[in-house]
């Protein structure tokens, strides 16, 4: 039995293993240490306490006393890794996941410390992890905060997952950190359309991949489940009012039942926030019934839209209700992409069941005709909704290649919404890892919008605070910003990218690398590059990069081999973000959300993007007027802007200035607390390229293997 | 230790509790045992062999031997029963459910003698089943294979679910017999619109009902996504070909790979189907890249909708495609709800992995302008199907409220599809119940329709034989059926309904009942007629029913009060169903699937419905023409009639003579294997009333308590 954690009694060390000093856990062998312990808490058999009852006493108290040592030291996990040998080539991702058998993810969670009650295993090798956690460790100091953000990237991706997934391999089985990989989950279109899984990839992977980006623990399932019902209780709601007279609607919506009328709690909700503040539904006057009975949705104002998790370009805009029972009322909508749901980014920033089910609740899905905000509690359908996501809200225990853990929870679209993974992900983690430990998390997309949204937008849900931003580059991306030729994704690679360029190379660094920087820098938190290495780089090109990174402010910059090496090939960036992680962070939010909404707005766009100052739309102003009217003045904000430039321009690359940021439109998602103006065009859903990939993917019936994931 | 199995060796009985004999499982305390198996075979410490390694070779040969005896003995299960104290009056469902804390699941498979590598447990109330353990018990004979079906019910249903439940609960908790129920997973649609949840009710249902009646293990949300990826597919693949060349469409679907260009797998099998046997991409004509590279899917005859678990009228009819990215390639179609999808059919009738593999990939989603069928494998697309399906193929455990097993798997719509939960959760069943066990499986609906279907469909499918049809009646259908007035959800119940009225129940008994009895024994199966007791029955009208049952044939006829009592109140029927299980039963199927289809139709239409003839529209025998043609001929039928009557008039109660049943339309599900002719119109898409169900379910935060399910 492995030695789990120091006690200190009386001077006498005791070795307490795990399953000791778990409730309701038999003590085996542990005379001598009773007898040791009845001396120290003056305890005897000759006291006349039985010596069962004494020792009964006594477990209990060093149970006490170890948990509550457990909850205040650091204490190193005794964590198993897996080995590695790493391929030359490198395999396929599913290739090299198949490799790896996985521990059983009960025994990963005994290793860092959870109680088995605390776990709901999904088969063998995912687990949910309850929240309760959080109270048990509430006195527990966190760990390092670490976040991995990145340079514009290329429409290819410059690899911030893998980068996060091989650090953490580096920090938990190379130098016995304990250390957490906190990951977003991926949309399931992707991985069946061009993308393909989010894993990561080589020797820095989530095992068994295909668990990973298939239906894990079905909380993208649960999502689409809750957002289709609050879209079938819209329609079908409107339907009923247009087909009712307020009576008939009454008395369907406030039913006699054996003769008693009442309302339910959810219409008691609503009734108080029409200024109604009678309980009796006879008490109602005819024109407070009208007013309760009809959210009277104006069809032209409906904002909910339904979603799949499938790259299903046909359903971008519909017209729904073309039925002949719909009774001619039809009306255009569409579907987004199930990540793009915004109960997704509410399962993201919520912080606690409650916290969740009162987002749910303020959702608005659509304005009334006379204006005013339509919310899901209105429907009547808020408490459903929690009861879809009841089990949404608990993070996933899964583990790298090398036996490390790893929190896969949410994953909201990076554009509309403020793409990082969740709160509560990083919050357990954070009272895992302990005190000196690591919980690295990721924001999408560059860090101008993953990493400012995960500062001002997700560390103003949390409370939490960063200490280090890793910034991830590629030699291919500073090329491009340098000045290279264009990059896309299916076309070859012009030869600037495969052959050493030193010059584009530096024209990149000094232009968007130094920018990102500067960026991490103005929220007063120091930044580690991270070179993603691929093979066409040459040394002389690495070597430069890490010089001009430094030069520019980072406080350090390391070339990282995690792809083809796993966690050995990220050992210095490990070593720069520990060091990095022990100076003086000085986490400032960019803008203080009481200032006015066009106020917040332009400080992004000039501090962040660069620009010289923003240009709304007339449709834009009067929106942000209507939200301050109705009270969302104070909302921070998430801009809806391309990833592919720090500017507006896609094709703009490097560092752009001398421009000003056009404001399409204005948005709120009210439930998960954001405005999001939106600057151009964003689509919410993907659509599928003439060969998908799943032509490849295929499961052998006998071996069960799948094939063709990557 | 509870001894587990008894091990006759050379005249010693030895108990062998389960972990001894489980692979890997250590010895202990086993030297006495030893010695005596050492004396059997023959070996001692003297001949040679050191005693390690005789006890070894001994406890390999103890281990070989009590598996065998197991696998073919019945062996009783030490199923460790919940203690029921049914209050009165009879708590709401979820109270109930609430209120009594299920076992582990983990103790629930080891009770029924599944092993550890078996069970993939989700959470601590559900597990799925691998189906190794097919394999393992290959030669273990098959338990007593039970249907329960119903009379043509109401509308608001007659509790087939509940007296499963109920019997189950009777037959393991109160007989002692090992016994399982299997049942449908219910779709979410219903749940939150209307009907509520369907684990059963009062003191006979499934445990924790919430679990049972929300995501489950992800099964329907894993239909949906697979579903909904072949519609993606569809509607992307008809654009590609609409703005692309012959040429530019082949060199994306066998795109050159580092200078190569191959054919995958499944675009093989779709030449093989076209007649082309070449396997170079090089060596193909224009011709034949012309033929390989457009499906040329007909938009008008797409049979292929998208489906979601949730009751939206306004999809059943939609517009899609009216984005400028899809290029004007509008086309109208809809949404089923998704227990109505064909791959829901085909995970209740495929009968291993292979064969749910090819059955998804014959899945035919439309015509092509040439009039030929183009299936899920043309589009490329079944292999990613069987992917994302692999999980949902395996059975989920769960228990009753007294602890006997029941597996919950597949849920596919009685009318367009067969209604029955799946061939492969019985079958694990019987394996597991043994010889002298029983497996209490549900048809949807009345007998007319799921019983039929599965006998002619499922047990075809399965090659299962059923001993005992149950079938369940109430005093309310019985009284509708007499000439009562109409029944209907919502509204009040008639008083005729409500006070005894000997006539009316008389003649349902002389009408629709004994029709019912009439059908089971055209399959050569007894019947023993369950009555649903309602508190509202007299004892006269009980014991007419079960006296004019038994004179139309019933094996046995018996009153059931599981609802009030659970197992206790279905003793006598648990004891009938014994009894008439060891009756001969000389099952037989209805038709011989190679008669003409019309031949099929009108034999059920005559024989089970009792109509005089059939009449097609010239749709559908011209449909007919068409699946003869492409070899679809013989299929079994499977008929979507209404379940309200046994003709295709819901308002005809009783056993309608003298009509002859319109055949609107005929179509096919050629994955699932059968041909579903259409009478009258079907919708596979309910909608939800003014005010769902949904307003009255709840969580609370902190207690995580659901309110509200019923």
């Amino acid at each position: 039995m492995q030695a789990d954690a120091m006690v200190l009694l009386d001077g006498v060390n005791v070795d307490v293993p795990p399953s000791w000093i778990r409730p309701g856990a038999a003590i085996i062998c542990c005379e001598p240490t009773l007898e040791t312990d009845e001396h120290t808490f003056g305890m005897s058999s000759k006291s006349g306490l039985g010596y069962l009852t004494a020792a009964y006493r006594t477990h209990n108290v060093v149970r006490s006393c170890s948990r509550w040592l457990r909850e205040q030291q650091y204490r190193p996990w005794r964590l198993h890794s897996l080995k590695l040998q790493p391929l030359t080539p490198v395999p396929s991702d599913i290739e090299i996941s198949r490799a790896q058998t996985p521990k059983p993810v009960t025994q990963l969670a005994e290793e860092i410390g959870l109680l088995p009650e605390e776990l709901e295993a999904y088969g063998r090798n995912k687990a949910k992890v309850r929240l309760s956690l959080l109270d048990r460790l509430h006195s527990q100091p966190d760990g390092k905060y670490v976040l991995v953000a990145g340079i514009t990237p290329t429409p290819l991706g410059e690899g911030k997952s893998t980068v996060t997934i091989g650090l953490v391999q580096a920090m938990s089985a190379h130098l016995k950190h304990n250390s957490f990989a906190c990951l977003r989950q991926p949309s399931q279109g992707p991985t069946f359309g061009v993308k393909g899984g989010a894993a990561g990839g080589g020797y820095a992977q989530v095992i068994p991949m295909e668990e990973f980006n298939l239906h894990l623990t079905g909380d993208i399932h649960a999502i689409t489940a809750a957002n289709n019902l609050v879209a079938a209780a819209i329609d079908a709601r409107m339907l009923h009012e247009a087909t009712q007279s307020d009576k008939a609607l009454f008395n369907r919506l406030v039913p006699s039942v054996n003769g008693v009328r009442s309302f339910s709690p959810i219409q008691i909700s609503r009734l108080r926030r029409l200024g109604i503040f009678k309980t009796d539904p006879a008490a109602l006057s005819m024109q407070e019934i009208s007013t309760f009975v009809r959210l009277d949705l104006d069809p032209s104002k409906i904002t909910w839209q339904r979603v799949v998790d499938t790259n299903d370009r046909f359903l971008r805009k519909i017209t729904v209700g073309q039925a002949s029972t719909e009774k001619g009322q039809i009306r255009e909508t569409g579907f987004d992409i199930a990540v793009a749901s915004e109960i997704m980014a509410i399962l993201a920033l919520a912080d606690s069941l409650e916290d969740m089910k009162n987002r749910l609740a303020r959702m608005v899905v659509g304005t009334s005709r006379s204006g005013q905000p339509v919310t899901a509690e209105d429907l009547g359908v808020s408490g459903a909704l929690a009861v879809l996501m009841k089990d949404a809200i608990k993070p996933t225990l899964m583990q790298t290649l090398e036996g490390s853990p790893v929190f896969v929870h949410a994953g909201p679209f990076a554009n509309i919404a403020h793409g990082n993974s969740s709160v509560l992900a990083d919050k357990l983690a954070l009272k895992l890892v302990g005190r000196d430990g690591f919980v690295v998390t990721e924001a999408g997309f560059g860090a101008d919008i993953g990493m400012e949204k995960f500062f001002n937008i997700k560390c103003r849900a949390s409370g939490l605070r960063p200490n280090v931003v890793v910034l991830v580059a590629t030699v291919r991306a500073l090329k491009m910003h340098g000045g290279g030729p264009n990059v896309s994704a299916g076309a070859p690679l012009p030869r600037e990218y495969i052959d050493e360029n030193l010059s584009l190379v530096a024209g990149g660094c000094r232009s968007n690398l130094k920018k990102q920087i500067q960026i991490a820098h103005l929220f007063g938190v120091p930044v580690v590059v991270a070179l993603n290495v691929f093979k066409t780089d040459t040394q002389a090109e690495i070597d430069l990069v890490c010089q001009i990174a430094k030069e520019c402010g980072a406080s350090d910059a390391v070339p990282c081999h995690h792809w083809a090496q796993g966690g050995r090939g990220s050992v210095e960036l490990a070593k720069a973000v520990d060091e990095a992680a022990n100076r003086p962070s000085n986490f400032q939010f960019l803008y203080n959300t009481e200032m006015p909404i066009v106020e917040k707005i332009r400080t992004i766009a000039r501090k962040v993007y660069g620009a010289d100052d923003v240009e709304l739309s007339p449709e834009a102003k009067s929106k942000i007027d209507y939200y301050n009217q109705q009270g969302y003045g104070s909302l921070p904000i998430c801009m809806a802007k391309t990833h592919l430039s720090l500017s507006h321009m896609p094709e703009k690359k490097g560092a752009p200035t001398g421009f000003v940021l056009p404001i399409r439109d204005v948005r709120a998602s009210v439930g998960a607390g954001f405005i999001y103006p939106l600057v151009g065009t964003m689509s919410t859903m993907p659509g599928l390229p003439t060969r998908p990939c799943f032509y490849d993917i295929d499961l052998d019936p006998v071996t069960e293997e799948i094939t063709g994931l990557f």
